[in-house]
């Protein structure tokens, strides 16, 4: 295939002709199709049904008696930290189960920190807050996931970017970076990562657990968001953070994170937190003047309907039957953008997403073209900080909700969109 | 019946010696009661039991056709809300319905404010944040609810006492004391208040409605969080302090707060926050980041469960049975401390505590003593900031956890502890 890059000047209006006539095309469909969010789909979501009518009139005591209807056990029922432990390979007496979203969990150990520090060690506790540092920074592997960037925006803390590879961020800017002071943390999706579908190699985990930062209050927040949302039968290994930290002597680094949001339900699933025993101590003791507790009861729906996290990986098994074919349907609608030269992406094997990178200049003319065909995108931007994408060529492609009709409808119209801004910026 | 305070010195020690002998008889019996936190009995919570099963395993759609299993509602379902508002007499537009926990929304909307500020006008939007502003104080109605003030420990916020009469808070003590611009709150239990039981005034809310802070970023944390927990068959009515506040011109006022901790579960219900249309605004705005919703199954189950307020207040009827009764226990066995003259208390008509007014300097060793006969109550002093009770003389009782069997046998214990307190300071 011609790349379009080879085209000459000549050339490039007759293509850039063809591109409108079917742009036109797609627009006559009147499409409403919505891929902003990597958000499962309803038919994907009722395997987990079971969930709902799980527990009976009766059944709402815990493994130790606990009655889950009432107050109480304010880090969750053991056998539900255990579950969500198994998630992400850590202890239940290192683990604290959550609400329904884990952003909340991370959202509220920024703003706690702010206002009150991390712990630091035995005798001085809690460090002086980060909000009473002067400015503080984050450091933030770009692309990355906008919800974190909107935290750090929220509370005013200075987002500095690093290059996501295809083995994780580049390590020697993180390296180097975390010798000021003033920088406090970092946003990481270690597994299959939002958007880019890569996974952190062991190297780039073992160098993460061998930071010394300037700051001792600095903290990872490793939100293991996809941990075993696999697409293939190979799936990606993903090293122990917090068995690598401990062996490094740097046990108190990592906070980690997990839900259940993309295993069970979305909107009613578990969240956890886990963390060196010290950290989960003081996290606990932050946590007690917030919340008496989250819902056991559903805690315990959880328990039992997955059981153990074999259960849990035999419903991932399920989901994966409806999302593999969908980023199927992605990377063969993208394949010819990439023949032609004006695409490159990573080919994921796990996760939510397509991290589509097309010609500099392109992205948001893309997305506002598939606007004006009827495909809601995510916005261009919103994988970097502050929605300001420098060379404005990322868009995340959310490929799950939509039915695989409607997927080849919306990438279609994608692909000639994508096709069409290119031409207009070789045209420039 | 012979007061105590009318015992000659001569005549103490026989006094003495004799609830000496009546206090070890208890401790004989190796009891283990814990009356020390506002908890549903489990007998009283079977009564929700329906709400387990209420959700078949299609039936998770919301009157909108909302998907309640996936992302999204930020404020939850709008029948929800309307089962929420109309609990505190708010209209669901004015209402945001969280997690299992309202002290969470007050704990978030509290640090938010710290952080980010609250609504302040169309104008300036968030006001320069409380933690930005130096030494910030709230006013605290005294004895209070100990989880209100540890909100305020953990922030460093300075709390300022004022005492809670029998019509609500001296309200000449608040009127003073918001002069100050660094005074930025009051907590409120307007309703069968934690823990003295008594109800505010029409006057009393009027003259909260009519407040003209000198801070402009000043509100009231109301606290509505026994608005049906009557135990007589007259039950006190509350004026609506949102109607109040924008009929007074104030409508930015109050957040009110309420949940179903204690109408259905305890670790399992919804909370909610009412305010004015442009607070609720801000605060979503804020609420954003922080999650994408709170979990709507639980919702649905607590909307098809209860259907509408009247079935809120049916499920409160069957409550009734189970709580007067043992508030019945305890005032009858307080009655003789009353009579002796070393006890006050106010016969509470809802709500779920008896505030318990010994003589000075005895609430400490009574609750001491109760701990050694088996009966743990609720720390002396936590219903002060700080813990710190100045005349050592309030308790709070909390009767619903125990049986009535349970119950009369704690109370033996405490009215033996408090008599033997009471004798062992007038000896001295």
């Amino acid at each position: 295939m011609k790349k379009y890059t080879e085209y000459s000047k000549a050339e490039l209006p007759e293509l850039h002709k063809k591109l409108l006539t079917e742009f036109d095309a797609h627009k006559t469909k009147s499409l409403t199709l919505d891929m902003s969010r990597g958000k499962p789909n309803p038919r994907q979501i009722d395997s987990a049904n079971g969930l709902i009518t799980v527990l009976g009139a009766d059944d709402y005591r815990s493994e130790d008696g606990t009655d889950c209807r009432n107050y109480g056990v304010l880090d969750g029922l053991p056998e539900a930290r255990k579950l969500m432990g198994d998630i992400v390979g850590a202890p239940p007496e290192q683990v604290i189960v959550g609400g329904n979203s884990s952003l909340t969990l991370m959202h509220d150990l920024v703003a706690r920190a702010l206002l009150k520090g991390v712990y630091v060690g035995p005798v001085t506790g809690s460090k002086k807050p980060w909000g009473a540092q002067g400015k503080i920074k984050f450091i933030c592997p770009v692309p990355g996931y906008d919800r974190h960037f909107a935290i750090c925006e929220f509370f005013g803390i200075e987002m500095v970017t690093v290059p996501l590879n295809a083995d994780g961020p580049d390590m020697n800017a993180v390296e180097e970076l975390i010798k000021d002071k003033s920088v406090k943390g970092i946003w990481c999706v270690p597994k299959y990562a939002n958007p880019e579908g890569i996974t952190y190699s062991d190297e780039v985990v073992k160098r993460f657990a061998a930071l010394s930062p300037a700051a001792d209050d600095f903290r990872i927040f490793w939100d293991n968001a996809y941990a075993l949302h696999h697409i293939t039968d190979t799936p990606d290994s993903l090293l122990n953070i917090i068995n690598e930290c401990e062996r490094a002597g740097n046990p108190h680094l990592p906070y980690v994170f997990c839900s259940t949001s993309k295993i069970s339900f979305g909107g009613a699933g578990l969240s956890a937190v886990a963390a060196s025993a010290e950290n989960i101590k003081f996290i606990k003791s932050q946590l007690a003047v917030q919340t008496i507790g989250s819902d056991k009861l559903n805690q315990l729906r959880h328990v039992r309907f997955y059981k153990d996290i074999d259960g849990i990986k035999a419903q991932m098994e399920k989901h994966r039957t409806f999302i593999a074919p969908k980023f199927d349907v992605v990377l063969q609608k993208l394949a010819p953008l990439a023949d032609a030269g004006i695409a490159r992406f990573v080919k994921p094997t796990g996760g939510y997403f397509v991290s589509f990178h097309g010609l500099d200049g392109t992205a948001k003319r893309t997305v506002s073209l598939c606007k004006e065909a009827g495909v809601v995108l995510t916005g261009a931007g919103a994988t970097y900080p502050y929605g300001k994408d420098p060379r404005d060529e990322n868009i995340r492609i959310a490929p799950t909700y939509p039915s695989v009709t409607e997927l080849n409808a919306a990438m279609d119209v994608f692909a000639t969109a994508a096709a069409l801004a290119a031409v207009e910026i070789l045209l420039k």
